[in-house]
């Protein structure tokens, strides 16, 4: 019992998504979910973030498993691209793991990956590790926490949770485990902060069943209920809606189709088979007897939603009559997006609800008063808030001051940050890497600050390139300036600016030094830019002597 | 009385910002409002968004007036661009008088212009119409609406406004003229629809001085609250608590203090003179005596806040033992910006806080039962839901026509829609330019939708220039190729990369017909490119015969 045990989070302290945290003792670690987060806005041209492994990759062998506490994105998203370098088995609940091999099986690594199927009470043992899932409520089916019995204590990680006494699945938050284990004595607990900043009791996804029901009933012609493809809590209260008020639901868009072909086959989705008409079908049913289901709550331009906003969807158009449902909230960031989809959905005479105007979404997250709920339950000796932005973390961890637990045993700490425990107690530790990894089409982790700051450069400015060839010997100018430009002005009512630059390139390139002129060519023509546009496109001359 | 009276929205219907709209009659029109927008995210490098006022231009002189109701940038800010091209004489309240004569003194427009001031109560006559301006409560004081007696009748446009029973400045909203114009007949009601998705009243700004005085009370350090600059009723609740709690004010920020001094000649804002403290001074009292009031509610980079939150503010650092109020909501797109600010504050270690945990911010808009209480008020014939995104305008015209307005006397329209009134009643009219107009540096409009393609694929994926010299007569590549490129790959470690794009730039220029050349290269490289990054960046070659 001489080392410490060590817990280091390398995603999603300090930050919404790309959740990981490692449990290690001695030579062996497991980890925590292994998520991908999306880029924000002003992370231009890419497409993913995935946590920074390098810390693991100096020892990757000592990875012994990676638990995955549900299906989402923000926790199942960088197995994709951590498996090739980490040889680790999986363990997932059932629904879980189906989530996690339609993921595989696309990025081709299913046969070269051990995944295990755990389930609330099972005792996994993991080197010096016992770890044992049980269940929590969330926006998903099938999720649970972690109590990971160690040298040192016992562990608990929470996973992403609420507490919903009316769940859509009708399995409940498993009170009486919690209980056990803070009767037993819990070394530490971590525990999920998104909604710290929310008072009292997240509602039940029992309050978007009857939204649902409220909207069906008034609806005449069809109704299209968007969400993320992998709430399938959300589909089966849309199939349950559907039942009664006897219409046949579409499935629309390529992840949902997807993701409710492998829920219906796992049982997770119960609805009749002829409840289902193809998308191709629907138009001969009257708009009366049909729902929809799609993908685009987020406004993303590629999504069914958006698609159809947009007029440019293949199966469905928007028309007057139609009811659409917007069954999510925008994440940060992507409010504008989501905003103009609302906006087009209004212009084509369509009804639309969403969260603002009646309760068709609840977050899956739990509230302060469950936040609380969970720690009174458990009773840790210390606290480690996760899952969260810097200020959620903080102001969970003031909920926990404030319900007894003493500041001293609470940490608050970003992603890097070790913490470690033996018979003394818990400390902050090293720090390692806990960066972001940007992923840029085939790109893992090659477009850092220095591409992204050219890029935002870009965006705003433009460039300009300036091509003249030299005589070698004379120095005289025998082609050009030619001048390229892109995103700076419009270059086709930009003529006599050009031609003005093109004769202050001839000046400069016949007032400069051969070795200098570049430079003061850039100088020049960039100043003269900035005089005339109050803009800075970045600026590049290419003088050839020939 | 042949000819009818027609309302033009320019600017404000379908969005939020740029409020502006035109009242004409026969041979003389008056505008409302004046202001500009905020540029989208996907605006990249875009400074400021105005109204296009093209159809205007077409007979500038027609323009006869300009009121503006309050002095807010989304209602006077597109004077500069807008002034010197029309020549009409503005009309505004005191305090919205001098904000606007700071902006054009900036502008060196002010001995041009002339600005007349108006009150509630006043009647000013332009050609056919009568402009009779009426008290409004906001957020922001001297707000007001307009009363326009027409040939054809009487139209009301409200502005920005809420019924607030104990605003700051103590000046309540004018039931009695609202009233009375009701008991005469109107014909049109535009009123402000930005908070049609709100149930309920909204909060008075009484509400905002009890949390600051909640906080204040807590305080031991300083207490910084941010707000915007125009935002005096905020300055004066902020004077109003250090004045009982004993601490002396700094004002920080460019704008903030322009505004102060100016609404304090003004008499707008009621302070002793000793109560204010240099930004330099501050430092020799203690923290406990000391509020200061900055910008930055927004996360703009180079605001206040900001730049106090990421310790780069020459005058105040953010220290543990602060607390930090920020008094606005995030304006949707901002999202990301705000919460990046709040955790660099509590990662500086002060005490936060934001209107998702104490109300130290109320909406200076109308929510629902408000607009219904306009309505009801002045009982319009014909109702024009104005100052919204489309969604905004569609749920205030349900509103209205729950209350009694048929629906075909409800024009939900967007910018550039003409409404017209005559003996017969009203109708919508034809569609004239009501697009945006793009700031940018110098450029008032030459920013349009190409460059911004442009813009907007830079940012993504950047761009390749590649450059080659060709001996003209028989075809010999005599210099290079070289490659220039940004945005796209991290150069240093792409060595290998933009070696064989120069092999298979050779090789199309040997195999390509010379006048085709340039369209073989680029469709060659931009193809290897993508099969090796899966990355589209701009792709431009320029071979040069010499």
């Amino acid at each position: 019992m001489n080392k410490p045990l060590r817990i280091i989070p390398l995603g999603g302290t300090g930050e919404i998504g790309k959740n990981m945290t490692l449990v290690e003792y001695e030579e062996t670690a497991i980890m925590i979910d292994c998520g991908l987060m999306f880029p924000e806005n002003d992370m231009l041209g890419i497409d993913l973030v995935i946590p920074d492994i390098s810390y693991i990759m100096e020892a990757p062998d000592y990875l012994k498993a990676i638990f995955l506490t549900h299906g989402h994105e923000d926790h199942i998203g960088a197995l994709r691209y951590v498996l090739p370098q980490v040889q680790a088995p999986l363990y997932a609940t059932q629904l879980t793991r189906g989530l996690i091999e339609v993921k595989l099986r696309e990025a081709g690594l299913l046969k070269t990956t051990t995944v295990n199927t755990i389930a609330p009470g099972d005792s996994v043992s993991v080197g010096p590790f016992t770890v044992m899932p049980f269940r929590v409520c969330h926006s998903i089916p099938d999720a649970v926490g972690l109590a990971i019995e160690t040298p040192h204590g016992l562990v608990i990680h929470t996973g992403d949770f609420k507490f919903d006494y009316t769940p859509v699945d009708g399995r409940l938050p498993d009170f009486g485990a919690l209980a056990e284990y803070g009767r037993r004595g819990v070394l530490a607990l971590m525990s999920d902060s998104t909604n710290a900043e929310q008072p009292g009791y997240t509602p039940s996804e029992r309050v978007v069943s009857e939204a649902f029901e409220a909207v069906f009933s008034q609806a005449d012609g069809r109704v299209i209920v968007a969400t993320f493809a992998s709430n399938i809590s959300r589909v089966q209260q849309v199939i349950e809606c559907a039942l009664k008020h006897k219409r046949r639901v579409g499935v629309v868009g390529r992840s949902m189709v997807d993701n409710v072909r492998m829920a219906r086959d796992l049982g997770y989705l119960s609805a009749p088979d002829d409840l289902f008409v193809r998308p191709e079908e629907m138009q001969r049913l009257s708009p009366s007897q049909v729902a929809i289901v799609c993908t685009g709550t987020q406004g993303e331009p590629t999504s069914a939603l958006v698609r159809m906003a947009n007029r440019e969807h293949r199966q469905v158009s928007i028309e007057p009559g139609d009811t659409v449902i917007l069954s999510a909230s925008a994440i940060p960031g992507n409010e504008e997006l989501v905003h103009r989809t609302l906006d087009n959905l209004f212009l084509l005479g369509a009804t639309v609800y969403y969260p603002r105007l009646r309760p068709v979404h609840v977050s899956g997250h739990a509230s302060q008063e469950e936040q609380k709920m969970m720690i009174t339950l458990t009773q840790p000796r210390y606290f480690i808030p996760v899952s969260g932005e810097y200020r959620h973390l903080v102001l969970h961890a003031d909920l926990a001051r404030k319900i007894g637990i003493p500041r001293e045993n609470i940490f608050v700490i970003r992603n890097g940050r070790v913490i470690e425990f033996d018979e003394q107690g818990g400390r902050l530790g090293e720090r390692v890497e806990g960066g972001h990894v940007l992923i840029d089409g085939l790109g893992i982790g090659d477009v850092g600050e220095v591409v992204l700051r050219d890029r935002r450069h870009l965006s705003r400015d433009g460039f300009v390139v300036v091509v003249a060839a030299r005589d070698a010997t004379t120095g005289e100018l025998i082609e050009g300036p030619d001048i390229i430009s892109r995103g700076f002005v419009f270059m086709r009512d930009a003529e006599e600016l050009m031609e003005e630059a093109k004769e202050l390139v001839i000046d400069a390139l016949t007032a400069g030094h051969r070795d200098t002129v570049n430079t003061l060519v850039r100088d020049r023509l960039a100043e003269f830019l900035y005089e005339r546009t109050r803009r800075r496109p970045m600026v590049f001359p290419v003088i050839l002597d020939i």
